[in-house]
């Protein structure tokens, strides 16, 4: 059978655990890395062709892109213009469906297919919301997420003079309330409660309990586990009180990268378009002959 | 918005919640229901056309199938031949990869949808079952059902001698393993020990832990809540121990009829032929704006 050649797009975190997974699908062959500096090669990309350029690479099927996530656009308006496949875990949950939009025509007319935002949320979170729905279409969906760290508010407390480097970690408190706690390293001649009251004051944080620590190292704190908590409560039909309940524990890029590696695989099979990961079977993301999947999960 | 015309096929314990499911839905309208024996017609049902024959029923676009899961497949291959969309709850594993391979020529040379097996377990649990491998597809996953009434045992224990009336519940011990407590009515001259030896070697019991114990009343024990739990514990690339947990709690034929309302949606917009859930888009299930839809779930 033909192996399905992606190129990883951007090698930061999620494109390392994206090469991981790549290696670990048997349907999958690896094009190649695309990244700024392709000098910049680590041990395990030897054996693979590293370059600036993702046109450098040969027949490439489908490009993941693991570049940060404003990026996503113009990358994946340039490849599905070449009729390449794209996906990506673009993450601001307010630009979805704008991106889409921007992406269905393009993917359209040159007989290319997008899958975006497909991480876990939004992504595989998405389809347990939009399946919660279909089962009690009345009601209220409580996502609470973490404990785990936020890249968003993390950014946003970087961005304040005085801090050396940052971590926030969300803590969720049920019904999609979250704490906040926020880990500082604070510049020499900086003071942690001015670097506090600008964090507060910061919309990312302003709505939320949020606490600031000053810290010797970000670094010895961080990891990369992460978790959610999904609940609906809702009505089927004209009954009440039906419930559902949705939990993980994970390591963030890891599980990132594992949904890109089964929308990328999804992208051979859905017709040209551009969809998020609600609008496509859940079945095009598996490895494996159809007919068997569907003896096994069904 | 032209309605979307569904006929109940069968009208017992589900096609009762169906008819709920469907008068709460705003995109659909009852074309009718369908029952061997018409002149039998309850309050909730006038107003409506009640019929032996479907084809009696004007303009039905999805037949919504409500009958005993043996005579799905000889509904589901009249009805689409005729070019009439069909959902079922069809439940029993071992043939539905069976029912789906005969169903989809007929649909296909008739331009209808056929969705199969599409309650909660086979069904919505699909989802979560096949999203699970997506996202770790490395490990194993656990399905632990209960507590609960199940139909099958239920009506294995009844065709045993003696027995007036019974229930089967299902407990869930974790790691996929049952109790079965099972709710006898003896019939005058037999014993309840020889009930329970012939239920405890009955192939649906005899591998699961089962008790048997005799009860005045079974309807006054009898209630429609169920549920599952859905674990796994696996790898995404080379990252272990990721984990993954669905839990629900619900009145068992309103969920049913709540899934079966949402697929019978979902056949007016899938190409013609016949799918399991795992193979149809989850918003596809969903009533209101598409656009919308991705902005609030995505």
């Amino acid at each position: 059978m033909k192996k399905i050649r992606a190129a990883i797009v951007g090698y930061g975190n999620i494109g390392k655990y994206v090469l991981e997974a790549l290696q670990q699908a048997p349907d999958f062959e690896i094009a190649g890395v695309v990244r700024r500096n392709p000098a910049d090669c680590p041990a395990e990309l030897s054996g693979y062709k590293v370059t600036a350029d993702v046109m450098a690479l040969d027949d490439v099927d489908v490009a993941v892109l693991c570049t940060p996530t404003r990026e996503v656009e113009k990358y994946a308006c340039e490849l599905l213009a070449k009729g390449i496949n794209t996906v990506d875990s673009y993450d601001i949950h307010g630009g979805i469906a704008d991106l889409r939009s921007k992406l269905a025509p393009i993917a359209e007319a040159n007989n290319s297919v997008a899958i975006i935002s497909a991480g876990w949320d939004p992504g595989s979170d998405s389809i347990v919301r939009a399946l919660m729905q279909a089962a009690a279409p009345k009601g209220v969906t409580y996502t609470n997420f973490g404990p785990g760290m936020s890249m968003g508010h993390t950014v946003a407390v970087k961005s304040k003079p005085g801090v050396k480097n940052a971590l926030s970690m969300t803590i969720p408190l049920g019904t999609g309330i979250h704490r906040r706690m926020v880990y500082v390293e604070v510049e020499d001649g900086y003071n942690i409660d001015d670097i506090a009251r600008a964090v507060k004051e910061d919309p990312y944080f302003a709505s939320d309990e949020t606490h600031v620590f000053a810290v010797p190292s970000v670094d010895d704190i961080k990891d990369m586990g992460h978790g959610v908590n999904m609940v609906r409560k809702g009505v089927s039909g004209t009954t009440q009180n039906q419930r559902f309940e949705f939990n993980m524990s994970i390591n963030n890029p890891a599980l990132t990268a594992q949904i890109l590696v089964g929308v990328a695989r999804a992208t051979m099979i859905e017709r040209p378009g551009a969809y998020t990961m609600i609008e496509i079977p859940v079945i095009d993301m598996l490895y494996g002959d159809r007919e068997e999947l569907i003896r096994h999960l069904v």
